[in-house]
């Protein structure tokens, strides 16, 4: 009552679904100078972190029995979302340089989720003819890109690459960000670029999911933004993640040599080790017996698609490396090497 | 990588999706304290406000074409979020002691939406036999009851009533509760309380929606209610709350004397007042009427199912006061009925 005249203190009101206006503003200039990024205020759409950015996806995008596009190997936490509205995962092989994009061509869906800028988990960066490829797909099928920009501050070796979203015709492609690998993942807190026909449906459903993301979080944000906190934040972190990323290639090749075989080392915040010679019937072994000796490890297989006949012949481990400093990753590697050792030496025996 | 070695630091890895052991702990002293509630830790679910939780349960309770009982008139956000499924709002009437189970034992439902603490918008208490018979209708059914405490903490002149939760025989109560009412609806945290056989659905689902509420709030809630702090916060708003509620109910008096029927003023944040002789016709002209004057007002009926013939006669409008001070109330009601004598008058020249 008496709204009109009343002017509420400010945290005594439910905001706007899609986030504050003055982050989504900060967001806009972000996004143009760090990724090319243009796009209206409106049509960025603030969320509980990446997670919560394809949940909306899935349900505004998809229904049950729709067909989605999934990278294979890829990111089964968004085949879990995606599936839970009923759509059935059409798994597409991934190479060096990311989606086979003549093979999707061939593909009658609804949905595609890709990860361009970093192919997750092997790394490829998408070349700019397969972008081409993808979006005419779209096009042809009305389908939907969801271009998932998990972890485009951090490169090394290469150039940036501008997202799917920057290239003409992207009226099909939702881009989602999130600050959970620059700040924290505990804040919950990423955004999506949404195209401009599809602005109220995703407001809408943010606002029946939970109104929209904690204010405080989106304010501090905000801050960090308009002040270039955030960018020196993340240039100090993206040299922090260099040396720990050089750290772990140089303990690598020192406890397993030629042995060890590395792949999209180049940008990101893990690589993935193929460990040549060491078959994947090993890999459970591997896994427990690292394990026991202190170290976790994270083999790479859960992510093929488990249905389809594309799968590794070797142990590949996905290893990140932001959240350990050089002696950590020292230590560990040579955990690792004792492990593999150790089941070398049991290999031979039981032979 | 090296997991167990590296001990992270505590925001660089994701929290449990149910939210932090620590505020799970200190909302189940809290609950127990003030509303008798007894549950074990794993039964509560931190979420994004009590929206994420309604959000949660349709998507885990409801399928397409399910049935759903909605209190009529009732909190329609709720109704929207439960039909997102695809199921069906069956409305039943309410009266000035809350739902009539009576009616409610007559249909088939897979789930009730009720708010017998302070029906929404009406304001009744649930009676216990009424409690009884809802559970019975569970029971009987296979059917969940969403218990919304929307706004429990706030009770004048009655004694708080135990959630249905706090009944024998409640296994299949879902009991939603929130801070939106007493720190700020921007911190977006509420929590259910689940039944113990529902527990591991609800996490897997918070994890696929969104991983996690974020930590920073629930950490500061935890410390607020590990303290003190928060129920002597809820202590002090309850007193500024019954203030502003006398205020509003004197006002009205005042400025209306007999020809206001104020309903549901004994708890909550907010009264009825129904104006008698002012029939539900004029209700445009009154919102528009006020708007011009500065007053915003949010009438009674859209909160009704608009396809029964339960409907009011005569114009009565909600009216939250929490928001406002004594000052700011009193100019609303004199503007108020400034409104309503300019609109008495106006029917009095076109008769």
């Amino acid at each position: 009552m008496v709204a009109a005249i009343s002017r509420k203190p400010v945290h005594l009101a439910y905001d706007d679904p899609c986030g504050s206006l003055r982050l989504r503003r900060a967001l806009q200039g972000y996004l143009w100078r760090s990724r090319s990024v243009r796009c209206h205020v409106d049509q960025i759409v603030v969320v509980n972190g990446s997670q919560q950015g394809l949940d909306i996806c899935s349900r505004l995008l998809l229904d049950a029995g729709d067909r989605f596009v999934m990278e294979d190997p890829g990111y089964q936490i968004a085949k879990v979302v995606f599936a839970a509205t009923g759509a059935i995962a059409v798994p597409v092989p991934v190479d060096a340089d990311g989606l086979d994009t003549k093979r999707v061509a061939k593909i009658e869906a609804r949905l595609a989720y890709v990860t361009p800028s970093h192919q997750y988990p092997l790394g490829g960066v998408l070349p700019v003819a397969r972008r081409y490829e993808l979006l005419a797909w779209a096009r042809k099928h009305d389908a939907w890109l969801i271009e998932d920009d998990y972890d485009s501050e951090y490169r090394y070796d290469t150039k940036p690459v501008p997202p799917l979203q920057t290239l003409q015709d992207s009226g099909r492609v939702v881009y989602l960000g999130t600050v959970s690998k620059t700040l924290s993942p505990t804040l919950r807190v990423g955004y999506l670029v949404v195209p401009a026909g599809l602005q109220s449906a995703f407001a809408a459903a943010k606002q029946v999911m939970d109104r929209h993301t904690p204010l405080l979080e989106q304010e501090a944000l905000a801050a960090m933004l308009e002040s270039g906190t955030y960018e020196g934040h993340v240039r100090r972190a993206r040299r922090r993640n260099a040396e720990r990323r050089e750290s772990l290639l140089q303990a690598l090749h020192r406890r397993f040599g030629d042995r060890v075989r590395v792949e999209g080392a180049a940008a990101g915040l893990h690589l993935v080790a193929w460990f040549e010679g060491l078959p994947i019937a090993a890999e459970d072994d591997l896994v427990r017996t690292a394990r026991s000796k202190g170290v976790g490890v994270y083999p790479i297989s859960p992510l093929f698609d488990q249905r389809t006949a594309v799968r590794p012949d070797v142990v590949g481990l996905v290893m990140g490396y932001s959240a350990l400093d050089a002696k950590q990753i020292e230590k560990g590697c040579k955990l690792l090497a004792d492990a593999v050792e150790q089941i070398d030496r049991l290999a031979n025996w039981t032979r």
